[in-house]
């Protein structure tokens, strides 16, 4: 079954996720679950754009390591997983953004993804040292990689 | 009202992450984005059941460790500000099975997401051991958290 999932979607950069939680899932609650990945890591942007970038709430260092952390986990959870066949559409209860042309171009959002982990992770470092210039440079590279994503493959 | 809020709450705990988080969201998407929380560390407590209780996976000790980083790094990001004046309801479109006898008792909650998130934390430890039979016996205690929660709080 991993070597169909794997072939069908074009992915190796997504295989190891696919082979251990695709089927365990319905399309249905892969179109939630991912939904709910995205959902937790605005709130937690939400919270970091609030403090260095708005400036609307005082900087707290460990709020901010905390918020960064979530994001990276999620962001490098195998969320490709959460795509497979079958979610290219609204299913039962579940209403999807996500473009069918994503899943005609798995390798290109596997990068996409990739390099929203990387920006993640540097998100991570940066709020490790408490210094909110830092965060607010990594910030910015992670609102870059997600808006790449959602302009190519996120409908309006 | 920062004061204000910790007052009403009556909480200590959860003052950090209330104070820069709550009043940006809304009741409504203060249960929408606790339940996507909920919902992402599922489907990540999921993917470590399938691999050390059920078997029914070959145990991957990277996904293993990335599946423990998101349910520790959701569960240690101040979801005690999701839970804020006016989510004691339905609101909107949410449906919260939250029991109203949570909202009198914070410091509880409080507490029991403390040992959530010290059970997450050493789930991840055990992860990075690479050893199956360790990261059994810690998600174990994290699915005891978890349950204590659910049993005093959740309505069915």
């Amino acid at each position: 079954m991993k070597s169909v999932i794997t072939t069908l979607l074009g992915g190796t950069l997504l295989a190891v996720s696919l082979s251990a939680a695709a089927a365990q899932l319905s399309p249905e609650d892969q179109i939630e679950t991912r939904k709910a990945g995205f959902t937790y890591m605005a709130w937690n942007m939400g919270k970091i754009k609030a403090q260095v970038i708005d400036e609307s709430v005082e900087y707290n260092p460990e709020q901010v390591s905390a918020a960064a952390n979530a994001i990276a986990a999620i962001a490098n959870s195998g969320m490709g997983a959460l795509f497979g066949p079958g979610t290219d559409q609204d299913v039962g209860k579940q209403v999807t953004r996500a473009d069918p042309a994503l899943f005609a171009n798995m390798n290109d959002m596997a990068e996409l993804a990739g390099n929203l982990g990387t920006a993640s992770d540097n998100l991570v470092a940066a709020a490790a040292t408490g210094d909110a210039s830092a965060v607010r440079v990594a910030f910015g590279e992670v609102g870059k990689s997600c808006k790449a994503c959602h302009d190519k493959y996120r409908l309006d």
